[in-house]
This record gives structure tokens, C-alpha cells and sequence, in this order.
């Protein structure tokens, strides 16, 4: 398909809030600009009220892997970041700037977006390469006091949650009695295994994890230097595909690594009523059709021409709007549990079956229950910095219909 | 005055240019956007074409001298840097984004700069104190291939030379003869005396130059580990204060340092038909009012309350426009010389008076003709990659019309 022409001299742009004219630039240029900007240096808080950054994200890549199509390095980043940006705005009336960056060290990389950050009031990652994503995000989690969130990590992980919270519903299945098997191994999965951890999900019992080299446990100690597969290898249940597959309850495969990467007579061994995510983009894992008809209870994928569309286009957008409107420091892991929760409820309300187990990216309420969610997670955490959660959700509903 | 509630929430914002919906995100979003990933992963140049890379500047200042203020920070930086880029994006319909860094070495800022300049078509320094931002301007200027620019620099050198040409029309003296006094050594008046050497004035015979430490020359050997500084203290005629006023013929005071800073006797000695421009913003380094009590021909100064306002404003956003359109790779200093000549003709045409030497920031032809004259300067020294000359006029006035 020829989508190029869609995407000609880019998809978002800067506009003026105010008309600037000779008469009023002493207002809004020299001299009258001193005023805000010795506000700012007095008090630095005021930035959040005198410049966009109460309403400003910065959306950033080096582009060393982007989507299903690996390094292509910075300037080969900024569509998708324009379009992030494009989804960022058009979804919750944010002011998101893509930055594509060259490609550093960890320690480099955080630096530079720690030097970037001071006009920005959240930052998110995109699309960079593990196992780089996974301490740049934590550290800047730490380091940063304005919320960074890795889309790839998180936000991808909380709309798997959410998918499978109300597949399991379905199927009348409890989560801490399933059998889950995780294929693939990168920036979602790793986040999908700590989300199930946090939601109560025993991995030594429950958890079976595969990449392209086989089981993930013990004897991997080629994964050991990166601490997150580290846990992983040291937690999960190491054992065949077969013996994975056999009598498991859930598949959830993000292994972006196309079709047919997973041998379809292993779905024939799994329990009754099973769940299976395909997610890889843009061609799933096995064919979803397929998968239907050997039986499988519900499934999900990337795609928005088959149901179920697990994307996390359906969170980042209005999980932002929700940190910033709550003017929280931080996006923790359990926060997002919480969001997860809520949009599992939200598909709840509307009547659960299974071919809908996700709200869809246009559903009125979605956006504004995902901030809202977070918004109330940030609160009950602490770490946000305004405690009206009236005030709060009127920001948000203001802020949404931008 | 009480200009802050002007600025609440920032004055640019970030708008979509196509409407999204789950109809169309899999054109915008995934998997469609992987095609002009892609093409740009094989062609690096079609960024320009895909993204708003062709459109696209970032307005970066890490407020280490901000305005008359000083060291504020990156933060208190921000209004600023927000209302430059409202006139970029008024003035000239670009997408001028805010950034503000921390505050590094050289090579540090130097090495940042570049690593976010893959998705920006330009770059824009402000208000980096000096001496660092000598070498971070040439040293970007050396090792990007995209216009980049110091506007406390260039910027203010062009409006002041295109002020002092028109103002030599009006006295009828010639810039080869006139006695010329630069008052302030910073990064603007660095930059007046690097034009002026450029525009065939011979520095040890008709330029001296003072900062608050006493004049420039050989015996300040200080300055001398600055490299402009110290071909400025080996060029120019070293001498009192009084010697050098006496039958000087032009005044150009960038001193940043407010009223009374220059004793206003000094100015009696002065050459008839004196040329005096007083631009500290933003109380002159002396009255303007005085200064035509006392008999001074021609006066401009930085302030949009007086006759002859020489600010920069007139000049980055039309000079951007031009050079973007012509795809320049490279703003140099002789191109700010032509762009100097433009202007002034622009207001010749008009009709020079002593109260109109430089064109006002509405000027219907004013940006046209900036962007015009950049965009051939930069065809002049090779540096564009477009070559039809009529293309980038027609480009010019549709995206000045935007």
C-alpha cells in the first residue's frame, strides 16, 4: 500500500497562541518577556504557569529500533515520533514535540535528556533498543522529577493487562490460577512479566518465558548482565515449548518477530477456553483467523482490521494528560496496574465478549477514564503535587476537549 | 508593568495537522507510518520531505545570559525562548520549537546541539554567554549541515549594519571614511565588527572599541585566550575614551548595561552629523531624547517606543524562512552582509528620514524581502541544495502567507 504521500512535510505543527504585532512586542518579546523569566528564576515552580510545560511532552528516539524494523537510526525515527506526537495531541490536547537523538551509551543518553528536560513537563520514550531501554527508563524514572514513561515497555504492557483482565473474565478463569506462557523477551514482555508479578501472578509457578534462543531460566547466564532477565531467569518455570504449552491458559507472544514464529501445533496443546495474544506488527505471530478456528476462546492482536486491538495507542495518550493534569513527579509500575484496572472496567461496562475485550481508541470515555486512573494512582502514591482531585478531574475534562 | 498573566501557559502550542481516528491510524500510526521510516532508512534526505524537518527549528538557550537579566537558567529561559519562537511562527510560519538545555562546556553543548538537530531543519542559539558561545557558533556552523544561527550574534550585527547604512545615506558620509566607536565587547558587538570588517571598514584606522574594563588593544592581554577578542585587540586603533570620541562619526553602543553607562559629554565631542545607536534593552546607555537635544543627527536604539528601533526581530525569522526554502545548508557571515543591504534598501525605498532608517517589524515586504535576499545570498556561496532560484521565491511567499 502506498501510505507515503500521507505523511508529506509531516503530521503535527507549531501554532501561536496569541497575535503578535508591533503594538504588543514589548508585551511578549523585549522588554516585557524579563518578567516571566525573573518569576521563573526566583520561583522555578512558575515555569508550570508561565510557559507551555504544564502542558508540554517531549517525545524522544535514537531510532535504534524502530517498530518491526530494527536500527534506522534518528532521522528514520521521526515519523513514527511525529505520529506519537500526532496521537499525543489529537487523543489528549498535548503538546508533544518529537525529538529524534543520536544514538548514545546509557550513561550518555541519560544525560541528554536530563540536559533537555527543563521545558518539558513529562518525557516519552520511544523505540529504543533493549537492553539500553531498560536502565535508561529506570534511571530516568529516578533522576527526573517529571514523569518518563517507555511506551514500549509500559505502555504496551498496561494494555496487555487490560486484555487479558477481561479475557480471563470470559473464560471465568483467576489470574493467579492460570498457566501463562510469555513469548518473546524484549521491552514488552520483560514489562507484561513485572506487571504480572504485580498483580499477584506467581512466576516460579505460573510463568514459562521464551525468546529466540529458547526457554528463558537458570542456565541463561548470557541474559545475566541485564538485571531485569536477570530476575526473569531466575523466577520463571524453565521447560520445553512443549511442556510450556501444555494445559497453558494464556499465550501472550510480543516477540515482533512476524508470522508463523510460533509452531501452531503447540496452541493445539493448550487448555480449554485459552487465551492467545499475537502482537507482533504488522504481521501477528499465527495467523488470528487460525487461531479461531482451532478453538482458541479469545484473542487478541496489534492490528485494527482484526477485533481486540491491543494497542497502546489506547493508554499513552491519556495516562499523560492524567499524570500532567495531576502535576505527578513520576509514572511507577503499580500506577500502572491501576490504569490497567480501569480500562478493563471501562470495556467492562459496555458488555464483555470475546470479541471485545478492549475499548476501542475512539470510545468517548477512554482517554478521559485512562487519565483520570492514572490521575488517582499518582495521588494515592504520592507523588503528585496538587491534592484537589476535583480540581483535578475538571483539568482534565477542560484539557481533553482542547 | 504588569505584562505576567500575558505569558500564563506559554504562548505557542503543538496542533495536529491531519484528524485522526481508528479509521485512518493504521495510515498515520502503525504499520503505515514503517513506510516513511523506511524510505527515509534508505534515503537520509527525504527526512525533509516526510517530516516537518523542512518547516521545522529549535530555539535553543541553556539562560546562562539571559536579556539584561544574567545567569538565570534553563528554566527562567523558557518565556523567552517561547517568544521568539511565537515571531518565528508569526513572522514567518515556522515550526519553532523551545528547547532549554543545561548549562556545559563547549564541547559539551557542542555535542548536544547536534545530537537533537536530526529532526530540526535549523537551529537557532539565544542568550549563551560569552565566550562560550563564540565557539559553539562557529564550531555548529562547521560541523552541522543545517543553518545554524546566534542571533545575539548575527542577528543584531545585521539590523545594526543595515541601520548604519541607511543612516550614512541620510549624513552623506561614506563607510570607508567615517571614525566609528563600538561601546560593548559582547556577543553582539563582536559581531558588528566582524561585518564591519566584512563591509570594507579598516578596523586600525576608524574602529575603537571599549568594554568596562577601558578599550580594546594589544596591551589586553586577558582577552587574548578569546579568539575574536584578541583579533579585535590587535586591530583596532587603541586609545582614551576622549580620543576616540573626538570626531568620531559613529557611536554603536551594545553594552547591555543600561542608563548613564556612557557619559554624555563624551557625545559633544562627536563629529557633526553624529550616527548614534543606543541599544541596551531596555533603558538605553543614554536617553534618545537627550541625544537629539544635544544635537545628534541620526538615533536608533533596541525599544519599540522610539524612532528607529533596530531589533532583531526584523531579521531571524525572514533570514530562517530563506534559507530553509533555499534547503541552505549554512548561514555564514557574508550572507548576513547581504541580508544587512536588503533591509536597508527596503527602507530606502520607503523614503529615509532621520527618524526612518530601518523598516518596521509589520512592514508588509519586510520578512519577503529578508527570506529573499538569505536565500540568494546562500545560492551565491553554493551552499543551498536547490538551485531554482524562482521555485524558492514562490516558496517563500506561500509559506510567509501560512
Amino acid at each position: 500500500m502506498d501510505f507515503l504521500k500521507y505523511h508529506e512535510s509531516g503530521k503535527i505543527k507549531i501554532t501561536s497562541k496569541v497575535k503578535v504585532d508591533h503594538s504588543n512586542l514589548h508585551i511578549y518579546y523585549t522588554p516585557g518577556v524579563a518578567e516571566p523569566c525573573m518569576m521563573i528564576s526566583n520561583i522555578e515552580s512558575e515555569v508550570y504557569k508561565y510557559t507551555w510545560k504544564s502542558n508540554s511532552i517531549a517525545v524522544i528516539s535514537d531510532g535504534s529500533r524502530i517498530l518491526g524494523l530494527g536500527n534506522i537510526g534518528p532521522s528514520a525515527a521521526m515519523p513514527l515520533l511525529e505520529g506519537k506526537a500526532l496521537l499525543f495531541n489529537s487523543y489528549a490536547g498535548l503538546d508533544a514535540v518529537p525529538i529524534a537523538i543520536s544514538q548514545l551509551s546509557v550513561d550518555e543518553t541519560v544525560k541528554l535528556v536530563k540536559s533537555i528536560s527543563h521545558g518539558f513537563g513529562g518525557i516519552n520514550l520511544e523505540d529504543i533498543s533493549t537492553p539500553r531501554c531498560y536502565s535508561i527508563l529506570d534511571r530516568l524514572i529516578n533522576e527526573l522529577n517529571i514523569p518518563v514513561f517507555h511506551d514500549d515497555q509500559q505502555g504496551t504492557a498496561i494494555v496487555i493487562l487490560a486484555s487479558l483482565f477481561n479475557a480471563l473474565k470470559i473464560v471465568n478463569k483467576n489470574i493467579q490460577n492460570v498457566k501463562i506462557v510469555l513469548y518473546g523477551s524484549g521491552s514488552a514482555n520483560t514489562a507484561v512479566y513485572r506487571l504480572l508479578k504485580l498483580s499477584g501472578v506467581n512466576p516460579e509457578k505460573q510463568i514459562s518465558m521464551f525468546n529466540s534462543h529458547g526457554a528463558l531460566g537458570a542456565d541463561r547466564k548470557e541474559l545475566f548482565e541485564v538485571p531485569i532477565l536477570k530476575e526473569i531467569c531466575e523466577n520463571v518455570k524453565s521447560t520445553s515449548l512443549e511442556a510450556a504449552f501444555k494445559d497453558a491458559d494464556v499465550l501472550i507472544a510480543l516477540s515482533a518477530s512476524g508470522p508463523n514464529t510460533i509452531d501452531s501445533e503447540l496452541i493445539k496443546l493448550m487448555n480449554k477456553d485459552a487465551i492467545v495474544f499475537v502482537c507482533a506488527n504488522p504481521v501477528p505471530e499465527i495467523d488470528p483467523i487460525t487461531l479461531k478456528l482451532m478453538g482458541v476462546k479469545v484473542v487478541a492482536t496489534g492490528r485494527s482490521d482484526y477485533p481486540n486491538q491491543a494497542n497502546n495507542a489506547l493508554i499513552f495518550p491519556g495516562l499523560f494528560r492524567g499524570v500532567m493534569d495531576a502535576m505527578s513527579s513520576k509514572v511507577t509500575w503499580t500506577m500502572c496496574i491501576e490504569v490497567a484496572k480501569a480500562v478493563a472496567k471501562l470495556a467492562e461496562e459496555d458488555g464483555l465478549n470475546e470479541n471485545y475485550i478492549i475499548p476501542n481508541i475512539d470510545h468517548p470515555k477512554l482517554h478521559y477514564t485512562v487519565a483520570n486512573s492514572a490521575a488517582l494512582a499518582s495521588i494515592k502514591e504520592g507523588f503528585n503535587r496538587t491534592a484537589n482531585i476535583d480540581e483535578i478531574f475538571e483539568k482534565i475534562k477542560k484539557n481533553l476537549n482542547k
